[in-house]
């Protein structure tokens, strides 16, 4: 969808003649009262559930949750996906060029916030006839633009589903994101962050913003399950057995030794190949820059109570990123406000990736909550 | 103090014709009784107390526990301090020639392990004319090294105290290693390891490195209290307060914007402009590498079974590099082989940096402890 008209943004800046890539699933109703909106987090898309016909692997990023007869049923919702401005995954960002100098916008692009996405995502509801949103769902930074639709656009929105989420960064999560902003910005084929006109690709720091994110996402406990401290076993070694059975050591500072270092790195390679740099910071930014309790000089009650809509709020045990414990200030500020708020921990060993997850307590709590929502 | 004699190593290789840089403090009763070995972690030294005459600056990394009427008392003890082999302060390492080439090891320094530190070590006490220590104290990985020596030398030690350390590392400590050398070795600086006939140093990857570690240094707690999300304040700015007093953002994804940004940023710096590269990779290897109990399929209690020395383990609530659950893994080895074992689990907010700090509960445990080692 194409819009013409200048999105003002929070920074003071504008942004006009862009383009927001999205997708829809189901049919919108007579009423126009079945519409929900899906929000992604760092390196997702509009691509929600499904496959593209003919590409058995292009399965949407939420596929295990939404679709005909899935928690977020496709059959009964009206579901939209979309692009957020910035990303790189079809709307416009940072690999496009500025309209007004035609040239590519690289680290020139308009830091954007889930408040200028929250007010993008509006105009595209507007463009497709969509007034309220019977409900709004994200999880991660995509839990902030739900909770982020609430304090912006409180009339259009009934429900809020908010995931794995946080009322703002710590400073753990904000210094996890200065280091792979770093690694990308000191990558010498960074550039300044024009790197498209060199015809290079800031890979190194790709990699290692990305192996970083990946550890934050996990648990200890469900690293050591699916990695411990296993070797990875070389194709062209003859492996000694020294010690009851246990492969010998390589003894290598460079080379793979353990499994977990070439799970990680061969992450990175992937995140390397389709990622684009700039994208990366300017999302990590709107991470760091969300705190909407930061207007009432941390009073996140005072920040909440604009907010109309009925909430989930759902955490897991095993996030360390976005703890169980920021959740619940979340659900405490919304019931200081009276307002109607479910919560739900789950106990998940899987980390903050949780919320990807297909679990049978999530997402029958997430089921049993849209269930509940009338149209 | 010069070896000629090959040490062998775990790995196979030997090294010989190295240096050791040591400091001792105190002095050696007529008994030879009374010496305390000191370990270091990863970026300390043999300096591990007082000050050097005309350098105010210069204040040993332990200086806090290490010294006349501290809990290390230096008018009991003598105590050592040694710089493992492969460091970068004054010991043999990857900087200095290889004797049998004449060439700058470099990347191809031995891999050296907490076993050859500690065998190394050995042979320094021989030198120093100390057969037996009173006690061996480390923290971090240099509790891995005063673990090491009590089943490497078991007839050596009496006492070993082992601080925020743990029997191995975990999946996720290996994942954070390996982020950190991917980083140095992917700066296009470390030319394989052979930076030093370039003429130039990786800073890039050494800063990432540093910042990364001293994430995991910290508890989520403590960087909270200090930095929170406090703002960096701009000298030539003048500060806009749209919102109750808030500074207003700079709407920047590679300046700084945060306090915690500019403290990590500072800290990459400071490091890259002292630490060596290639010693980076190899302390970090050392680390991975220990796992007493890889020799016994993975039993940590058959592992130290060969250990004689009394103990005391002691861990930090905060810590979660080496969280008190991975010091509880060595007492109840310990216990399971009768060891007499004392342990201290320290509620401190510091994270795994507590084991550096003067808490008055921790410092106090050390020092009834050490009151109790006859000599």
């Amino acid at each position: 969808m194409r819009f013409d008209a200048d999105l003002p943004l929070q920074s003071g800046q504008r942004i006009g003649g862009y383009t927001l890539a999205y997708e829809t699933y189901g049919e919108l109703n007579a009423a126009r009262s079945n519409a929900v909106l899906v929000c992604h987090a760092l390196n997702a898309s509009h691509h929600v559930a499904g496959v593209y016909e003919g590409q058995p692997r292009s399965e949407g990023w939420w596929d295990n949750l939404i679709g005909p007869g899935k928690p977020l049923d496709t059959d009964r919702f009206f579901v939209i996906g979309v692009n957020n401005l910035g990303s790189c995954f079809g709307s416009t960002g940072p690999m496009h060029a500025n309209p007004q100098t035609g040239r590519v916008w690289g680290a020139d692009f308009p830091v954007v916030t889930v408040e200028d996405w929250v007010d993008a995502q509006a105009r595209l509801l507007d463009a497709l006839g969509v007034p309220t949103l019977a409900a709004v769902i994200g999880g991660s930074l995509g839990g902030m633009q739900a909770l982020a639709w609430t304090l912006r656009h409180p009339e259009r929105v009934r429900h809020a589903m908010v995931v794995a989420s946080a009322p703002n960064l710590t400073a753990e999560n904000i210094a996890f994101n200065e280091v792979a902003r770093r690694a990308i910005a000191t990558d010498p084929d960074f550039h300044g962050g024009h790197f498209y006109e060199h015809g290079v690709v800031p890979k190194r720091g790709l990699r290692i913003a990305r192996m970083v994110g990946h550890i934050t996402y996990l648990s200890d406990d469900v690293m050591n399950e699916k990695f411990g401290r296993q070797l990875k076993p070389a194709a062209d070694q003859a492996v000694p057995t020294p010690h009851a059975g246990e492969p010998a050591y390589r003894y290598t500072t460079q080379d793979v030794e353990f499994q977990i270092e070439s799970y990680l790195r061969h992450q990175g390679d992937k995140f390397a190949e389709y990622f684009d740099a700039n994208t990366y910071l300017l999302i990590t930014r709107a991470l760091d820059y969300f705190d909407p309790a930061r207007a009432f000089a941390g009073d996140l009650s005072a920040a909440l109570a604009v907010a109309q809509a009925q909430f989930l709020v759902v955490s897991f045990s095993t996030d360390w990123r976005f703890s169980p414990a920021r959740s619940r200030e979340i659900v405490k500020a919304l019931l200081d406000n009276r307002r109607t708020v479910s919560y739900a921990e789950i106990d998940a060993p899987h980390g903050h990736d949780a919320f990807l997850l297909d679990d049978a307590r999530y997402h029958g709590v997430v089921r049993a909550y849209l269930d509940r929502v009338s149209l």
